[in-house]
This record gives C-alpha cells, sequence and structure tokens, in this order.
C-alpha cells in the first residue's frame, strides 16, 4: 500500500510529493515546524493526509516539549496547534485534526507526562489507521455506484496520496478497480500544481489501472463525446447544506457533468465535513503564490509583469452534486450535515 | 502594431511564437518546406496566421522553382500547396489561403513567370492586408458589444500574434479598450501550448491592456463571482450551421458562460468559415503529440508510461453562441453561412 504518512520509530516520514513522478523520495521529521513547513509546501497535500500530518506534528510538538508540567506541556502543544492550523486554511479536516490531539492532551491530563506523549502518539495513529479503515469503507459504497466497463474521470489527486492510505475518491475508483469495473480513468493534469499528471496518474501506473491523462481543458470534448460515465473528486470542506470546496477546477467539472447528465459524486470522509458552516460561500478559499501560475518547476510561461489571481479551490453548490460517499453511506440531496 | 508575419525583401519573416514571452526573436524564411515545419512547431500559430503564412509558403515556393514554363511552375506549387496543407488539419483559412493562391496563379497563367511571380506577392500581401482590414472591422463592429466597465474573458490568442495583425477576438478587446471600456481581461493559460499565458498575455503588456492571469480551472470561479461580463474567443473553422471549432477549452467556457447567463461571443473572418460543412461534428480535430500534455515548459510532469489524449481544438455547438463577429458586422442565431 501507498503510505505517503507514517510514524516510524521517533520521527514523522512523509513522501516527497513535489518530487513526484520524478523521484520517490521519503522525507524524515522530528520538529512540528518543519512539519508544518512540510504542509505549506505541498510536500504533503489533500484534506485527510494533511489532517493526519497535523495530528503527528502534535506529538512531535509534545516531544519536543521540555516541559516539566502539565501547564507547560499544554502551552507548547497549542503553539504548535496555532502554527499547524496557520498553514492552510480551507481543508477543514486539519482543525478537526487539531482540535482532536488537544481534546486528547487535555483528556489525559492527569497523566504522567511520557505516558501522555505515548498516549497522543496512539491518537495520531488512530486518526491514521481510522482514515484508511474510512476511506476503504468509501471504496466499497462508492463502487457499488459504478457500472460495469466504467470510464471515470477525475480532479486533482484524492488517492493514496492525499489519505493515510488508498484514498477518498481514489479509493472509491481502486475498489470499482478491484471489481472489475474500470475501462479507463481520465485522469485531469490539475493545473496550476498538477497533482492529476503528477500523482495520479503515478498510482494509476503503479496498481495498473487503465487511464489517459488530459489537459483540464479537455474534460468537455471528452464528456461530449459520450466517454465518461461518472466523475468523482475529494473535498477539501463540506458545507451542512452539501455545498463542498475542492481542488480549483473542481466547479467546473460539475456544471459540464450536468450539461452532459453525467453524474458528478464527491468522496470525503465526515472529518471534510465542517457542520459549523451553513453554506458553502462561507469557506474559506486559499489564494496562493502567482508564481504556481506564471510558470512551472522555475521555468517562466507568462510575463513577469503579468498580475495572477490563483486561487486553490473552488466550491460545488451542493445541488450540482448526485451523491456525496461517505465511510458511513452514500448521502443524497437535499443534504443536512448540519449535526 | 504588432507583425507576426511579414514579408521583408526576398523572404517571410515571422516571430517566433514558441520562445514568448521570454525572448522575441524573428526568423526569416526562403523555403516552403521550412515554412511548413514553422505551421507544424508552432512558430505561427492561430487560424488566420496560418493562412497568410501559407500564402507567403506559395509565394517562396514559386520564387523556388526552376520551371521554365508554366506547366512547370504549376506543378510545383501544386507540390507546395499540398505541403503546406499537410501541416494542420483543422484550420480552414489554410485551405482557404491556398486555395486563393491556387487561383491566382491559374488566373494568370499567361504571364511570363517572372511576373506571375510577382503577382503572386501581390496576391499574398492582399491576403495579409486584407486580413488586417478584417480585424480592424471585426474590433469595430465587436467593440459596439461591449460594456462600459467591462472585465473580458478570452481563451488562447486570438490577438494580434494569431493573424497578420491586431486580432480577431484580441481586436474586439483592443478596439474596446481604445474606446476606454475594458476594465479587466482574464486570460486563460490555455494548456497544454499556453498561448493564453505566453502570447495573450505578452500582447496586454505590451498595450498596457488591465488584465490577470489565470490557470483555465479557474474561469468557472471568476464566473461564478461574478467577475466575468463577457467572453470571447477565436475561431479555427466555423460550420455553414455556425458549430465552431476552436482552441481546446473553449467548449468549456461556452458551457460555463451559458450556465452563468453571461454572454459568449466568438470573431472570426469570413475566411474561417467552411459553408461546405453542414455542421461541426465533420470538422477534423488536430490531436497533438502527447508530450504537450506530457510535460510542462521542457519538464516531464505525468509519467512517461501514461497514456494521454491531446486534441488540440473542440467544438463549440452554435446555440451556446450569442452572437459571431466577422467583418462585416454581428451574426446572431440562427446561424446560415452555407451560401
Amino acid at each position: 500500500m501507498i503510505s505517503p504518512v507514517r510514524w516510524e520509530g521517533d520521527r514523522l516520514v512523509l513522501i516527497d510529493q513535489t518530487r513526484l513522478p520524478s523521484l520517490e523520495v521519503e522525507r524524515g521529521y522530528t520538529s512540528w515546524p518543519e512539519v508544518a513547513e512540510a504542509i505549506r509546501s505541498l510536500v504533503v497535500r489533500g484534506a485527510p493526509a494533511i489532517g493526519v500530518t497535523a495530528a503527528f506534528g502534535i506529538v512531535l510538538a509534545a516531544r519536543q516539549s521540555r516541559a516539566t508540567t502539565f501547564d507547560g506541556l499544554l502551552a507548547d502543544v497549542e503553539a504548535a496547534i496555532k502554527g499547524l492550523a496557520a498553514t492552510r486554511p480551507t481543508a477543514v479536516n486539519l482543525f478537526w485534526a487539531l482540535e482532536r490531539m488537544r481534546r486528547c492532551c487535555l483528556d489525559h491530563r492527569t497523566l504522567p507526562l511520557d505516558a501522555l506523549k505515548a498516549r497522543l502518539l496512539q491518537e495520531a495513529q488512530a486518526v491514521l489507521d481510522e482514515d484508511v479503515a474510512a476511506n476503504r469503507a468509501m471504496g466499497a459504497h462508492g463502487a457499488a455506484l459504478v457500472p460495469h466497463r466504467a470510464r471515470i474521470l477525475t480532479h486533482c489527486n484524492a488517492g493514496a496520496l492525499a489519505t493515510a492510505g488508498y484514498g477518498t475518491a481514489g479509493g472509491v475508483i481502486r475498489a470499482a478497480h478491484a471489481q472489475g469495473k474500470v475501462a479507463l480513468v481520465w485522469v485531469d493534469e490539475t493545473r496550476p500544481v498538477l497533482q492529476g499528471a503528477r500523482l495520479t496518474a503515478w498510482e494509476c501506473v503503479k496498481e495498473g489501472i487503465p487511464h489517459r491523462v488530459i489537459s483540464d481543458v479537455a474534460a468537455a470534448s471528452v464528456m461530449a463525446r459520450g466517454e465518461v460515465d461518472l466523475v468523482v473528486t475529494g473535498a477539501d470542506r463540506i458545507a451542512a447544506n452539501g455545498d463542498t470546496a475542492n481542488k480549483i477546477g473542481t466547479y467546473a467539472l460539475a456544471v459540464l457533468a450536468r450539461h452532459h447528465g453525467i453524474p458528478f459524486y464527491v468522496a470525503a470522509p465526515f472529518s471534510t465535513i465542517d457542520p459549523a458552516l451553513p453554506s458553502g460561500d462561507l469557506i474559506p478559499i486559499e489564494e496562493r503564490d502567482p508564481s504556481e501560475v506564471r510558470g512551472f518547476a522555475g521555468r517562466q510561461t507568462a510575463p513577469a509583469a503579468s498580475p495572477v489571481f490563483n486561487p486553490a479551490f473552488d466550491v460545488t453548490p451542493a445541488a450540482l452534486i448526485t451523491a456525496i460517499i461517505t465511510e458511513r453511506g452514500v448521502c443524497r440531496p437535499p443534504y443536512d450535515f448540519s449535526r
């Protein structure tokens, strides 16, 4: 299994996703600020993977702490929570995982500090294990929606690399492939960071899943040719009404799928749902550096003098989403995740 | 004025568009096979510019010819027509310009060969001059459709670089800008060859037109935010019923514009219309090398083992086109270009 985030001995190990597909490099981390930088710089990305990584970031913060009292340790942990929370604003799994680690810390305040640190490691590992289990459950629920000889279009990477392993949308594809149902996966390259071309295509090659990479702009043509049976993507945050923030370009695919009468599915664990937000227009959308759009891998493409708008995510209204696949089952509209 | 195609002394001079925006390089051509290669490799691109370039390619073929009889010269010209016609299949201006040069040759068969060659140069120059005049007329007709403080979204490059100068869709923007109507141009980067980021943004910088470059996938978000008043693109071939082939990604924009209630305009000279084709599904769509999608600015992005689908154009059904702006005026649906 592809394990983009794992604990090994006394350190967190991440696959460096900025180097894929050219190089398969792992990096070890023993301090939380390095982990925050890894999240910020996309060494690790994907809402569930960010959540799991942040949980281990808190483990490292506790282990780095020289505090001799619970209050001292808690202060160090809170500082790390603040630092890790400031890395990326859109994916809610990050905040969910940090809150879970804070809760774990507070719930075990009476333990000796070494035992508390061990308990935090156990909790982070549980976040990881539960994520993989949730993905497998999503895969099973989602595969039931996939027809035989399906041509599936996906965007960005919501595969094993975006999670603790197996994948959300990628898990649905993986499970359907295991059942012999997948004729072809259309892989949107996903500008500007190319997670589709670099990561999803790499996973497909690794797993022998039949696929073709397309420029994002070609998705509409492929739909018009009748060569897409369903679209499935992941999510970075789902509002209580089902509005879904995901990688920039997802919303366009949902509009195009509706225009062509193609089902459009979102696959995400419950940790991606933000019941506190009534609708998607309240989801904060990260804007990333213009250099991502002005060039790639160090090569400039647009004039340096050209202003750029580079939102990393967009919001797909619930009305365009055929169903949301979760680990608890398949949700159909009208969505209500407010409780 | 930006002149991507021009005749100078005894040679054809092209701006090498593959080097923009980093380098402004001109290249001289004295033989038609080099011109064919320049078209194939996108040194020159854009339907009208390809047509003008091919016309001068025929001038070079005639000048290269060592024939001493009209029939000998015609045979050499026909070979060049065949070679130039084989470069790119979708833009009809190419075939239109070559046919016009063939007709000119046949119409002047009684001239001494040197005079005939001079007449061919005169004809190619007329193709060029008429293209610029048509663009200026399109600009005037199109600018009348542009509201004050307009935010205009465009795709690929249909500017001066795509024509003999001034531009089709780019000409509409240029004319509206000259009238003080343009608040902002949203420039789609236009994967895989990035004509938007590289060429349209370069033209905007040169002319001081306010603009912002976006990844193609961000166009839907910008529309949803209410920040696009109209979309205008060029065309590579327009069928008799108004169905329009243009750069891959245009069709998606037309669907998105319709979804958001935004007018979608096409600007193209009559030489882009193919009255012989009843509908767009008959337009041949060029598929280009997978390396365009597997890499970016010379860097490999997708795994070498990943198959790719790389159509260079798509077809927008006439029903999604608010109006077609030509040098003769603005055409509204139902379109009928069969005569």
